[in-house]
């Protein structure tokens, strides 16, 4: 379903073009898991497992939820956070905890500010909730501290036995202090699978109960990755997960060392923050990968197009089309034209969106920046679902391509190494 | 007020180290405004002209908005928009349109997205509502859209008579179409000096008048930027805007290309997308520039917080931190302590937060990634308003230091022209 168009990069590669020979090498490793990190490649079947049983126990708990609380806290961060939050924003927009009726759906634990935590507190006010913690583990800081920041407000809301009920809980199976401590207390838990990385988690219980919380239709996201998954298994340069792949790692070695990410549609902003941690936290690693950068038009291009236009030749772009809007809107027609704008009056803004979008395109490779377009029908949960499945595989292909291993993630333990020694006086 | 810390970039500097003689020269070329673009250098005393009479008519403009209706929509793009938006959601946070009793603020016109418009529409529901248009010539495609949008909607409510005084407009004093739109319905009006380009303008009503309808107090803000660029006019290596600039054009000689700006605070994130078009469209040009990225922390520790610590070596951090919270919240203790945290128990989270900061500030530096540190007393009026007079200085210092014209965009034209022919139907 997801299409990529790289004829606007093709002048910038060079005679041989990208190198689908390595990329078919980097599908056969990833497909026979025997590469790098090949015990954490579960997400390659993850939607058929969780279409054949693992939905239902999703959808019953997203509706004691709803009917719990209109507010569900998640807690998490990283992979247990933007790939929801991408999820809720690109369907139901940046203000979607403004519908009516709907189950709003907020995020912390991904924050240490007070100041952040005090103002989620007052958002939530005195209303009915429930709360989902989200760790593999259990021991990252920034989540745990979360954790037994809900559990209090739940404790003082509903009592220490009561409030059991309003707590869910998505970690390991079998490992883990969260683990431990949802079963010691009786919580209703959900399973991370042991061999699915946590950026690679959003179509797990992870990303799933939240978005089935918030009205997304999550079968039917699933039912997309799945057949998107099936479509990129194809061994040939047709295959859209080797192009971008492929086309991204040649415009590297050619020096286009920044990739934005843009896309015409504000509600994309957090699916490009899942983009940015997939990529970079697969890639940049051992002193190499591409910069994952990104840019929300038309505003950006009133901000960072000039940079793009006219900076430093090191950059690509790949722009994120959905083929058709969901909606339209009509230019007014203003009688007198004081802004000379009547010949645009009764087009629908989505056209106008389009042929601004080819505009920017032209404007972009003629000034130097590679464009590689990628392509989905709607932005639904089947478009959600692809472009999830579609930068997943190609993430894969592309970092076996440049030698890394897609999933691990050594340089995050740096800190948090100092930071554990700093809390406990260590230093 | 605002502090500039190299200590943590040092180790990366060559042995003569940045150059403050090229600071000093670009900062004589600047106060002398005999540089490149000196005819827009009015932002220099725009902070002391506003504060000698300019601030009445626009509280008693927001006055006359909130007493009109819930809901100021605010139409701009690029410096129209950025400024305000980095100010409310910095002071007020990213969830400031839920406060209670506060007139709403909201942005239009800086996409063409029909499904982006009709959310907004959505959310205006039924309510009573203002316009402000923010443009220098009017003649900027998404805001004159977004302007046509907000008059047919307001002119719909209220009819063509009575919805003149709901719409007010910010553009030039006497140049372009909006003013002329402006002086033939009526509608009040403000002015953007014409010595002020559109990244340097908000603290003109262009910003201000959003902020003083969101409750903010802009004459403190004033009062502190101003104080700031006194201070900033400095000439002695002591100058924090000095610092910066040279270290960062030393760092970028040195092969640092990518600056990530990073805050602790969530509700930094669109003060930093005002920074990218700030120093973004000042220094990128000519084929040089620093790219300008933003991260936010912690969330961000666990997604490029892997790429920052291991990736390439081309980038530098500069992180704005705020000396002390607005407020406090402390750890929970748990009995039976099942997660192990409770020696944290009972610590401010203030205090977890920074020596987070710490942390990551070692982790990244040994990593090798120099780390400049801004930093004001608090995140308020006094802190916002400072930030914005030092970066805006060190950003025209640091365009000077290499070569550029801090105050032109020529390369935005280039989308401009293929869109509005093809619009036209010309190719």
């Amino acid at each position: 379903m997801t299409k990529v168009d790289l004829s606007g990069a093709a002048q910038f590669f060079d005679a041989a073009g990208p190198d689908f020979a390595a990329a078919a090498e980097a599908h056969r490793l990833l497909a026979q898991r025997s590469g790098p990190g090949g015990d954490f490649t579960g997400w390659l079947d993850l939607p058929q497992k969780m279409l054949s049983g693992g939905i239902k126990p999703i959808l019953s708990a997203a509706q004691k939820i709803k009917k719990l609380g209109q507010v569900l806290l998640v807690v998490g961060i990283g992979g247990s956070y933007l790939g929801a939050r991408a999820a809720i924003e690109l369907l139901h927009g940046a203000n979607h905890n403004r519908a009516e009726g709907e189950t709003e759906v907020w995020f912390m634990g991904n924050t240490l500010s007070p100041d952040a935590i005090n103002e989620l507190i007052a958002v939530l006010g005195e209303r009915d909730f429930c709360v989902n913690v989200i760790s593999k583990s259990g021991g990252t800081l920034e989540p745990a501290l979360g954790f037994r920041v809900a559990k209090a407000l739940l404790e003082r809301k509903y009592g220490r036995t009561a409030a059991k009920k309003h707590m869910f809980v998505t970690t390991d199976e079998s490992h883990g202090i969260l683990r431990s401590i949802a079963d010691a207390e009786g919580y209703e838990s959900f399973v991370i699978p042991a061999d699915v990385g946590g950026r690679f988690s959003v179509l797990t219980p992870v990303g799933l109960l939240p978005m089935a919380v918030a009205g997304i239709d999550i079968k039917a996201v699933l039912e997309a990755a799945n057949a998107e998954l099936h479509e990129l298994d194809l061994r040939s340069p047709d295959n859209p997960a080797w192009q971008y792949a492929a086309a991204r790692q040649h415009l590297y070695r050619r020096g286009k060392s920044i990739e934005i990410l843009a896309s015409y549609e504000p509600s994309f902003r957090f699916f490009a923050e899942w983009w940015k941690q997939l990529y970079g936290e697969s890639e940049g690693k051992n002193g190499i990968g591409i910069y994952p950068a990104s840019v929300e038009y038309n505003a950006d291009l009133h901000s960072m197009g000039q940079y793009i236009q006219d900076g430093p030749r090191t950059l690509f772009e790949t722009v994120v089309m959905f083929d058709s809007c969901l909606t339209g809107y009509s230019v007014p027609f203003e009688m007198g034209d004081a802004d000379g704008l009547n010949y645009l009056a009764g087009r629908d803004f989505g056209d106008i969106a389009r042929t601004t979008a080819q505009a920017v395109r032209s404007a972009h490779i003629a000034g130097g920046v590679p464009n590689i377009t990628v392509s989905v029908p709607r932005r639904d949960e089947a478009g959600y679902g692809a472009l999830v499945a579609f930068f997943e595989m190609s993430c894969a292909i592309s970092a076996y391509m440049s030698g890394v291993n897609p999933f691990d993630q050594p340089g995050v333990e740096a800190y948090k190494k100092n930071m554990f020694a700093m809390l406990k006086g260590e230093n």
